[in-house]
């Protein structure tokens, strides 16, 4: 899991995706210790304990290790395993000791993922059909919940001191109580039911810090707390990476109504499915707070449908491109992101790890899939 | 909370029933601490930190407090604090001073609830219609979620020593790995994905043990852990939870399919919803062992039905009963909660605590809704 080394010129946003294809393979057999593609007897009692009366592999496998593995198997960038062994590395510590960790903020991604979906009633997720319309709702919830918690024997099983343990604890438990918050706020806009017609820039991003940033402080601040770092440096690392997650939702937003090509399963599967969604994203806020009257009235009227048609998914489009809203949301993008770099970057030792943060920083803001 | 006294001759289901109606209201102001009826923006810097851009009030009661509340406010019985307190006492803790703690297994329940009927598709949860038919399948999930989360704030903010936090942390991680896996063996199991027309006694136990037992056994460990009790103690009370627990569970399997009365909220919402779901209950697993080549098929080809036909419900009730799976059903809950309590009571210190857990362990196995 080294940092492949660079000439300074080159960090360029080809380098990260090599860097995270490249790490890709190893972060899923570590997933894979956690939660073992299919499980036998010993499996299962390594992860539950000994079994008080007898395990069925059989239904373990049907609803658990199956559908998420169909899932993980599908790719992802894996980025935010490899966001907290850098911050690791950049802060003197030993990333390839640690790396078990990895699998809790990205177990958990996966899993906001299988859930957020059936909560969305998505149709497809990495070019295939979502989990609950191959499994079933029922199994949907219930394994990407479970993904939620798998991760936690990486903490129960580990031998580092009870106080970098209750560090960990403490990290994940105050960044799931607000990742649910996050949740449920793009919930109550996109469905209407908050006055979402007036909703802030400040609101929304409050809702991203919660929502996308979430995951990646908790891989950020459990890559520090794994270097022994202080609670201020924790603390800073989380910040910088609740921007880089802000910036990757942004630019998620942006991709949503603009990507016309991509790698494969990183290609939007829907353009514009955001506005069918109804979401209120920073480009729709910036629009209803820029535009006329008329149009303000007219991207209301089409969010609220909930329509796949595509000539009104290109008309919501075009009044948001009509605002400069697209050009807006990616200097927004840049701005929240360029400035936590500036504040985090001091702390971080001068090297590789340090050089290829960056580069994942402009990646976060750059990226086209 | 202390425990009211009663003559020891007394010690009858109504008793339970009374101590935990009277307890009720001061355990749901104790969840409102940390989930408020209404949040404002003082309760939500205490829950979520200090906003880093503004938060959002109305979004957050809509998705969150409301309906998180509209469930509590239903009712329930409340027995897990009741248990968790009443072992705290019999260990020689303070329970009135850790009741904060309770609020861990008794939001982590009713999340459950919420997000098992959006799992099952269910109608009906406490006598008005499921969050999910009333709220919306997105923020039942959601909300049901949050409920697994925002109790960990107790932890989080607890003075306790450490030893205790990690104990208390490590309670909470294990138990909500084993729920995920008993929920995902219960929706394989009825869902015929895995077997279930051979499924054994044992492997459906050990189901009860992880999906209705976990709670249970959390509840109880806390309690021990909040008493100073050493790690055998608090293993212990988990098993003689844990075996409540499942009492209760086999005790509603059976109401599913004989209540006919009880108090309001408490009676069963649709008699033989069960066998609409096609749920592999020890009744159901008793009499597929037992019965006739011909009843055997005709009650898994009712099961699979998932029919809402009243016959077709009663004749499978009707084939149940013919193979005394009641009787059974109901002794072997007798027979798992009394060899629990036998192990359990020499640890428990006299007085009116342990009195009145052993007339719960009568409740658990008695009890008529």
């Amino acid at each position: 899991l080294g940092v492949p080394l660079h000439n300074k010129n080159e960090v360029l946003i080809v380098d990260i995706e090599k860097l995270l294809e490249e790490r890709s393979k190893e972060i899923d057999s570590v997933l894979e210790k956690w939660v073992p593609k299919s499980y036998d007897n010993l499996s299962m009692e390594t992860a539950f304990g000994k079994a008080r009366y007898a395990y069925s592999t059989p239904a373990a496998n049907k609803a658990i290790a199956e559908p998420i593995w169909d899932l993980l198997s599908r790719g992802g960038k894996r980025w935010r395993p490899a966001l907290m062994m850098l911050i690791c590395e950049a802060l003197g510590g030993d990333p390839v000791k640690h790396k078990d960790w990895v699998a809790i903020p990205e177990l958990v991604h996966n899993g906001t993922l299988m859930v957020d979906d059936v909560e969305d009633n998505s149709e497809l997720r990495r070019g295939q059909p979502c989990t609950h319309k191959k499994y079933g709702v029922d199994i949907a919830i219930n394994a990407g919940n479970a993904m939620y918690y798998l991760p936690l024997q990486v903490i129960l099983k580990s031998e580092l001191p009870e106080s970098t343990l209750i560090g960990a604890y403490e990290i994940y438990s105050q960044e799931m109580i607000n990742i649910s918050m996050g949740q449920g706020m793009d919930i109550a806009w996109h469905r209407g039911i908050a006055d979402s017609d007036n909703l802030g820039e400040n609101e929304y991003l409050q809702m991203c810090a919660f929502k996308t940033g979430t995951l990646a402080r908790m891989a950020a601040k459990l890559g520090a707390l794994l270097a022994n770092s202080d609670e201020s440096t924790i603390e800073k690392m989380g910040e910088f990476a609740e921007a880089v997650g802000i910036g990757f939702q942004i630019q998620d937003d942006v991709l949503n109504l603009t990507a016309t090509s991509g790698k494969n399963h990183f290609v939007k599967d829907y353009i514009g499915e955001d506005i069918h969604e109804g979401k209120r994203t920073l480009l729709v806020i910036h629009t209803l707070s820029k535009a006329s009257p008329e149009d303000r009235a007219r991207l209301l009227e089409i969010l609220k449908m909930h329509t796949w048609d595509r000539a009104l998914i290109d008309e919501a489009i075009a009044l948001i491109k009509k605002y400069d809203s697209i050009e807006y949301a990616k200097g927004k993008a840049k701005e929240i992101v360029s400035n936590a770099w500036a504040k985090a970057e001091p702390t971080l030792k001068e090297g590789t790890a340090k050089e290829t943060l960056k580069a994942f920083v402009d990646f976060a803001i750059g990226r086209q899939y």
